[in-house]
This record gives C-alpha cells, sequence and structure tokens, in this order.
C-alpha cells in the first residue's frame, strides 16, 4: 500500500513537473501549451530514452480517462440548445461537409496505404473533426476571439461535438460487431438520437431543479460533490448501455449547461478539468513512439496535407454556400484546419477495442502536432489569401457567384412566410420529442419486462397476462404524449389545411375538404404511432385478446382523464420552457 | 483496460452520489458534512449490509492518500510564519499542554485495557490533536468565526498542526524501528526541525519567485500545473527522505503561502482538495466496521469522556495561565474538545505501516463522530458554564487567579528592554537558521560523498583527496553562513557585554572585560560551530593533513572575499524578508 501510494505519486509529480517546464517553453515560444503537455509526455514515456519515467501506466491511463470525461464536460457546459439555433444552417451545413469529406478522404488515405479496413475507417473519423481547444487558444492569442468568423466556427464546432459523440457510439458499435452495415448504422443511430432527446429532455426536466437545491445550502463543497455525483453517475449510465463514456460526460454538462449556477459550476470544474487534462494529453505522449515517426513520415505528410487541404477547402466551401462572403469564409476554413481532442479520444478507443494498429496512434499524434503548429499561421494567411483570390478570380466566374448570393437570399421566408414556417418547424420538433419519450417508455417496459415479470408472479402467474399488465402500465404512461403529439398533429394538419387548400381551386367544396384534411391526418398519424410502438414492443406485446382489451381500458382512460393528461403534459413542458428560457446567474 | 475504466468509473460514481445524498441530508439537520461523507463510507463500504459497493478498494485508497495532500497543503496555505508570530506564547503553551496531557490520557487508556504498546502509543497520537475542518466549520455556523476567542483557537490549532506533523514523522520512525528510544527520538526531532528549517528558506527563497514569473502568463491552467508539480515533487522528495507525505504538503503549502499569488493558488486548489477530501473522509468510512463498534462500545465511550474532558481542561487551563480572562479560556477549551482529520491521518498511518490493531480505526472514527457531534453544543454551552464557574467558586481561590493574573502581567518586559528581548531572539533566530543551512549542507554533501567520489575517480583517484575535495567543497558552500553567524555572534556579544558587565562591579576594568567578552563568545562558538560540523560530516573528513590543508584553503578565501561573502548572504536575506514582508494580492 505505502509503496503503491509512492510510485503513485512520483509518477503524478513526474507528469506535473516534466509537463509544466515543458509548457512554459512552448508558452514562452508562442506555441499551444496541449502540444507541450504531449512533448512532455513523449520525454517521460517509455519510447524516448533514456527509459519510461513513468511506473505505473495503467493507473495513468485509468486517470486520463477522468480527462476525457472532465474535456467532454466542459465542452458540454459551453454546448446550449439557444446557441446552437442562432448559427443554425451555416454551422450544419459546414460542418456536415467538413465531417463527410474528411471521413472519405481519410478513409481513401487509409486504403491507399494498405491498411487494414478498420484503421481506415478510424483514420477518417480522427480526421473528421476539429480542435475546440486548439483553436479557442489560437484565436485568444490572436486576439480575434469576438469577431463574427469566431462566432461562425464556434458554432461549427458545437455541431461537429454533436455529430462527433455519434461518430464515436457508431464506432463502438462497429468496432464491436465487426461490420458496417447500412441498416445497422441506422438503427444504431436512431437509438442513439432517441436517448440523446430522451436524457435531455428528462435531466432538464430535473438536474438543473436538483442543483438550485443543492445551491441553496451555499456551499461550494456540496455543490461540487453533487455536480460530481451527477457526472460520474450518468456516464456510468451511459457506459451500462453500451455507449462511450465521452458521450455521457457531453450530455450531462449540456443539461447542467441549462443551470443558473452554470457559472458557479464552471468555476468549480476547471481546475479539476485542467488537472486531468493534462494528464489525458501528457498520457497521449506516453503512448508516442517517434521510431514510427521515422517509419511513417510518408503517411504523416500526406494526412497533413489532406487535412489542412481537405479542411480549408470544405469548410470554406460550406460556408460561402449557405451565404457568407469569400473573405469569412476563407477565415472559417482556415481556421479549422487541424485536428486534436477528439482524434486523440477516438484514437484511443481504438486501441482500447483493439481494433487499430499500433501505428495509428502515434501517426494521428504527429498529425496533429503538424496541424496545430501551423493553424496561427493558417489564419493570419486567410486575409491575403482571399484578397489574392478575389483579384485572380474570372469575371465570369465572380458573377456566377454573385447569382448564388442573390438566389440564396430569394430562397429564404420573409414575413408570413417566414413565420409560419418558423410554427411548423417548432409543431415537428414538439411531435419528435414526445414521440421519442413515447419510444423511450416502450423501450424501457420491454428491457425491463422479464424481471417485471418475475417480481409481480406471486399476483399474476399467467406470463400472457404479466405481458398485457406491463404493455398497459406502457401506454398509461406514455399517454400525456401520445395525447400532445395528437393535439399537436392537429394543430399542424388545420394549419396545412388552411394553407395547402386554395378555394380556387376546390371552390365550394374547400371547407369540407379542409376538414377532412385536419381530421384524417391526426387520426392516421396515430395510429401508425401504435403500430410503430407495438413494433418497438413487440417481444411484450400481449396476445390479440387481451391486447384489445387493453387497449379498450386506455380508450376509456383516455376519454375519463383527457382534461388532466393534458394539463400534465403543459405542466410538463412549461417547466421545461422555464429552464431552457432562464439566463444563468451572474459571474461571481 | 476499459473494463477497468468502467469499475473505476463506477466506483466514483458511488462514491460522489451516496456522499452527495448524505451530506444533504447531514446538512439539511445542520450536522458537519465531514461526518456525512463517513457516514457515506460506511454505507458504501464492505463491513455493512448488504455487500460493498466500491469494487476496486486499493485504487479508492490511493484516491483518499491524494485527499491526505491536498488537506495539508490547504492547511499549509493557510499557515503562516507572521501568524503564528502574533499568537505567539497563548498558542505554544496551550497546545503543548493539550498534546501532552491527550497523548498521556491516550496511551494510559491504552495500557489499562491491556492493548499493544504500538496501539496504545498511536492512540495517544489520535486524541492529541484538534480538528481544524470541524472547528471552522462549527464556528461558522455559530457566526462566531470573527471573535476573539476563535483567533486564539486558531492560533492554538496552528501550532497543533505544526505539532502533529512533528508527531507524525516520529511515529513513523517508533513504528519502523519498534522502539522508543529517547536519544534516537532527540536525532529524529533534531533531523526534523533542521529539515522544516532549510526547506521553509530555501522554499520562500526560489517557489514564490517561480511562481511570479509563471503567473507572468495569466494562464490559470499553466500555475495549477506549476503548484501541483512543485507540491507532489517536494511530497516525492519527502518520501524518499522517509518522513509522511502529510509533512511534504503541510510545508509547500507554507512556502506557498508566503507567495503573491496566494488567493489565486487557494481558489484553484479548492475544488481539487474538496473532490479528493471527500473521497479521504468517505476511504474512512469504507474501513468503519460497526460490529467492532458493539464490541468495544466500552473503550469508545470512555475514549470520548477523556477527550472531552481531557482537551476542556487542558485548553481552558492552558489559555488562561498565559493571561487570559475566564470566559475567553472557557470557550477556547470547549471549541476545541473533539479530534479529526489528523486523527485519521494517523489511524491510517497505522494502518498501512501494519502496527496497529484491526479495532483501532473504527474505534477512533467513532470517537470523532461522537466528539463532532458535541462540538456545536459544548461552544453553546462554554458562556453558562464559566458564569456558573465564576459564582461558584471560592472567593479565596478567585483571589489568587486574580494576583496570579497581575504577576503575569508584571513578568513581560516593558520599553527598553522589550525593544532588547526583541532585538536578542531575532539575533538567535537568524543564527539557528545559518546554522541549520551549514549543516544541510555538510549533510547532504556525506549522503551524496560516495556517488560525487566516483564521478570525479578518473582525475582523483586517491579516496582521501575525494573525501577532502567534497568537504572543502562543503565548507566553501558554508562560508557565507558561517561568516553570517559569526557576525551575528559578534553582534549579540557585544549587546550582551554592554548590558551584562556593569561599570559598578568590573570598575576602570569595565571596557577591557566587555572587549574580552565581545571578542571571545563568537571565536568560541564558531570553533565549536567547526566541531559540530566535523562530527556531523565525520564520515567524509578528510585525515588530519589534507584537513590542515582544506582549513588553510578556506581561511584564505574568507580574507579574500570576506566582502563579497558578506554581500552575497545580506542579498539572500534580503530577497527572504521580501518575500515574507510582501502582502498576498487582492482576492479576485
Amino acid at each position: 500500500m505505502h509503496q503503491a501510494v509512492e510510485l503513485f505519486i512520483q509518477d503524478l509529480a513526474v507528469i506535473m513537473l516534466v509537463a509544466g517546464v515543458v509548457t512554459l517553453i512552448f508558452h514562452r515560444f508562442k506555441q499551444p501549451v496541449v502540444l507541450g503537455y504531449i512533448v512532455a509526455g513523449a520525454i517521460i514515456g517509455p519510447h524516448t530514452p533514456p527509459f519510461s519515467l513513468i511506473t505505473d501506466q495503467h493507473t495513468i491511463q485509468i486517470l486520463a480517462e477522468l480527462g476525457v470525461i472532465f474535456l467532454l464536460f466542459s465542452l458540454g457546459l459551453e454546448f446550449s440548445l439557444k446557441k446552437l439555433g442562432k448559427v443554425g444552417a451555416t454551422a450544419f451545413v459546414t460542418a456536415l461537409a467538413e465531417i463527410t469529406l474528411m471521413l472519405w478522404i481519410g478513409y481513401e488515405i487509409g486504403v491507399y496505404f494498405g491498411w487494414k479496413t478498420m484503421d481506415a475507417v478510424f483514420l477518417g473519423a480522427m480526421l473528421a473533426v476539429s480542435s475546440t481547444t486548439i483553436i479557442v487558444k489560437a484565436l485568444d492569442e490572436l486576439g480575434m476571439k469576438h469577431e463574427r468568423f469566431a462566432q461562425l466556427i464556434f458554432g461549427i464546432l458545437i455541431v461537429e461535438d454533436v455529430l462527433a459523440i455519434g461518430m464515436i457510439a457508431l464506432l463502438s458499435g462497429i468496432a464491436t460487431s465487426g461490420s458496417v452495415d447500412a441498416g445497422d448504422a441506422a438503427i444504431t443511430i436512431g437509438k442513439l438520437v432517441l436517448f440523446m432527446i430522451v436524457a435531455l429532455v428528462l435531466g432538464i426536466l430535473i438536474v438543473p431543479r436538483l442543483l438550485d437545491y443543492v445551491a441553496r445550502f451555499h456551499s461550494k463543497e456540496m455543490l461540487l460533490v453533487t455536480v460530481l455525483g451527477l457526472c460520474f453517475g450518468f456516464c456510468l449510465l451511459v457506459m451500462k448501455l453500451n455507449y462511450s463514456v465521452a458521450l455521457g460526460a457531453f450530455i450531462i454538462g449540456a443539461v447542467m449547461a441549462e443551470s443558473r449556477h452554470l457559472y458557479r459550476i464552471e468555476h468549480l470544474i476547471e481546475p479539476i478539468r485542467d488537472m486531468f487534462s493534462a494528464i489525458f494529453f501528457v498520457a497521449i505522449g506516453l503512448l508516442f513512439n517517434p521510431a514510427i515517426l521515422a517509419q511513417y513520415w510518408l503517411p504523416i505528410t500526406l494526412i497533413t496535407l489532406a487535412v489542412v487541404i481537405g479542411k480549408v477547402l470544405s469548410c470554406s466551401l460550406g460556408t460561402f454556400l449557405s451565404g457568407h462572403d469569400g473573405r469569412t469564409s476563407m477565415r472559417v476554413g482556415m481556421g479549422l484546419a487541424q485536428i486534436g481532442e477528439f482524434s486523440f479520444i477516438i484514437a484511443a478507443l481504438g486501441v482500447s477495442l483493439k481494433v487499430t494498429s499500433d501505428f495509428l496512434y502515434p501517426t494521428v499524434v504527429a498529425v496533429s502536432a503538424m496541424t496545430t503548429l501551423l493553424t496561427p499561421y493558417l489564419i493570419k494567411l486567410a486575409d491575403p489569401l482571399s484578397a489574392r483570390l478575389a483579384t485572380a478570380m474570372p469575371d465570369k466566374m465572380s458573377a456566377v457567384f454573385g447569382m448564388y448570393s442573390s438566389w440564396l437570399g430569394s430562397l429564404q421566408p420573409q414575413g408570413d412566410r417566414a413565420a409560419l414556417s418558423r410554427i411548423i418547424r417548432q409543431i415537428l420538433m414538439q411531435v419528435i420529442v414526445n414521440l421519442a419519450l413515447v419510444a423511450a417508455v416502450f423501450i424501457v417496459a420491454a428491457y425491463f419486462a422479464d424481471s417485471l415479470g418475475r417480481s409481480m408472479a406471486s399476483w399474476v402467474a399467467d406470463p400472457e397476462i404479466q405481458k398485457a399488465v406491463v404493455w398497459g402500465g406502457a401506454l398509461v404512461l406514455s399517454l400525456p404524449f401520445l395525447i400532445a403529439t395528437y393535439r399537436k398533429l392537429q394543430a399542424l394538419s388545420m394549419l396545412l389545411a388552411e394553407i395547402g387548400v386554395k378555394p380556387e381551386l376546390a371552390g365550394s367544396h374547400s371547407r369540407g375538404v379542409r376538414r377532412v384534411i385536419a381530421e384524417v391526418i391526426p387520426v392516421v398519424s396515430i395510429i401508425g404511432i401504435m403500430l410503430m410502438m407495438a413494433a418497438l414492443s413487440s417481444r411484450i406485446l400481449p396476445p390479440t385478446k387481451l391486447l384489445i382489451l387493453v387497449l379498450i381500458g386506455a380508450a376509456g382512460l383516455v376519454l375519463l382523464l383527457w382534461q388532466r393528461l393534458v394539463k400534465l403534459h403543459s405542466k410538463l413542458q412549461i417547466a421545461l420552457h422555464e429552464t431552457l428560457e432562464q439566463p444563468p446567474d451572474e459571474k461571481k
């Protein structure tokens, strides 16, 4: 015990001391601190002379995992549904363009060098996402953090983070199942989206209220313990569901971002994050093998070029195509041209799942180091380059670009139409959230059906009736959300009927046609939903006779309690909105 | 790896979630959070039903050790040489009285119950020191933190902490050597004091300047990494010297307390300390076995009574005897009547050194829980009790107490005499510090003599000459401090001659006698010091012929460079004073 403690403290001392000295040197020469950590790790590590200065690499790797958790938890805290709504289309278009292109380029490079399929897939994933940490530091040092293009970059990074989280979940699935099947992928993504929606909705309903309660005691210590408990607890739940711990940390961070005590939480978590993320980046350096660097210099150079060129092109074009001027687009593209922490997380995932080859990790670390070094210079290069491009461009081409811009502008809905499309979007969003909750109720019920059945075995012996009880219970639980869905769909179809059925065409029947549309759409949809639920819960679906009984009972309940169920749902909805609308307390 | 990470996160989640819920309940009922942690640990632990919720107790215990480091580092940050000077005599008298009495009572209780000698010794040590954490929380909740008696309590706690640190070092020595030898103990204490002086002086010269340099970059992250690096690095050094990690954390904290960036450091360390100290207290609960509680109810009750009565008596009396009124003394005594974190640290030391029996740990935890629960009530009881005592006391006795107070007042040196005694104290202090540095130089030289000898083997083959070189080097290095000592002693003896030799007695010879005294004392002392150095470095002392050569060389050097050496020393002294004098930056 005593021996183990001494070795552990020795490892921590070596990590922090070497990291401190190296990052001081890096900071002195205006290089990012993150690079300093990685170099410190390489110095300490076993692959560089004289020998490994770390006695227990296993424990350090476990602590590094805490670094991932706190890095992503912090990212989640900075994530905000509202912010995401504002940068909207541009961020989605650009991030999607970048990730798709880089996934493909990375995969192709892997195939070109004859690497294993899984290596190629992981390489693509590692190149797909840019580094928030490095960009924030670079923009900070250049004093450009508050310019317009910087805001665009942050929006793109948020979308990238979400997509990357999804990608990590997919990769884990692919790595364990060993194959990429379109249907499986769709199911995986569907489940993931479902899980994220349910976790966010339930989390935002519960967690900020809980934090409010704890914060009333004015004890930093208790707030911290609660935050850490929720964070680790949720990460554990997510790991039990076979998702990555990164996903859990990000979601619970995003949930806490809606708390009034956001700034206080950020303040408490910052030093802990800095401590463990230092260990995380040093641990990356520990795995860095310079011998592999010498052997793989060609792929490293090629991948570095691919990252810079691919990202600059895809991000600049994406930004430009969503309606920004050339200079801004170029700046956005140049700013995003590097890879960082997510690539390491994905690389670590590959190593821990034992599906990637040994050379991949140091290769990606080398590429990240190179692109990180280039980032500030690229950002500075953006303005002269876009000016040069503008003058060098043939007149015809600029005329085409000009036409594109004005065409794009004409596409934006204006006035009434804009308001209408916003309302429709909103209703659709609410329907999706409600259906996700219904689906979650039935999936959870199916998951626990066996143990629920066992626990009621003493009262109800017949397994068929047990099934009926569980299924009926799930149905009752989801009634408020089903009714809400029905009402939203009714409102939507009335709106659509109003717009879609023009009196000029339907003549005197227009009123009747409208009514039919407004009644038929929601009923048809709700039947579709019921079928979907039946499919989701096929494992616990009772036999037809019992099912009909259950459905009749539920129908009776709906008729009896309609008003109450509507009220219950609107209470929940109001609670959710309140939390989302309230601004966080002042910084203190 | 993946499995290990999942289990690790599961353990953390369980610890933080249970700790969060239990401390919330404890806080709700106005009980200290620390107790909540311990109860949470007991619930999680293996000794309570249903079973252990922790999968890897080993890793948790290692993390708990980080809790000890950060707790004592924080205590060190709050420690201040200046503050200690202010509360001065009272704190020393009271703390010494308390620790001596409680050590004795604890030991006797152990002997009474027929426990092993080592159990009795450790029990004494565990009862000796009161709990800073619990007192601060209790006074905070009672709104008494800024009253005069609270300041006295904090002073006593500081002295107790220092004495406890010394006690821990002694206990480690006793536990490993297995015996208590007065001579060995004296040597151990001497070495410890020497180490603390040298570490504090060198630390205060180097560390705040280093932190100033790092703070210039305005990066919280780099400041944190530097602070952690220094903290772990120093703890490692201390562990390599076979002292406890607690000592290291406390000293490096006390060193950083002299930095201008104290508040910033406290701010960064606070959440990290809270996280790991939560783990530490929960880990204490993990070891708690209620079965032992039932079995050892008699000793637990007796020890609890002994702690309360012994501490109230010793601390009240100590405070009263150093010249405070009855009410203040009673409040101080009541406030200090509990045991806490240091008792756990000492208990953990006993467990990790495998010298104490299994029942000791839960016994002490139970006693700490009981006394902690009593603390707020005792503090509230202090005023009525002292009023009751004052009226119930026979007149004669209060007359005696009154006489004591006025006699004590007359003892305090006044006017010139006070100034003189302050100067003499100051000079003696400087002499001690310089001699400690000289001793450290020779001890370090002796320690590294062999490897230094080997490294110069190619130039100097004769081991005798090697010794002479090493010894001579140490002598040259310590010359500035020796010269400073000589000059301070000269000043002191002149002062003493001036006061001590009264013209009425020595008559016309008084001038001559004074001069003789002023010349003789420093020369005799410096010869004594040289002999002491020779004894300290006996292992590397060159043979007489070479020794004389080295001494002649050193004497030549002294004559040549006297001025420069004096200047060098005063520069160091000024640097030290500057650091000690500067106030920390504003809180921000």
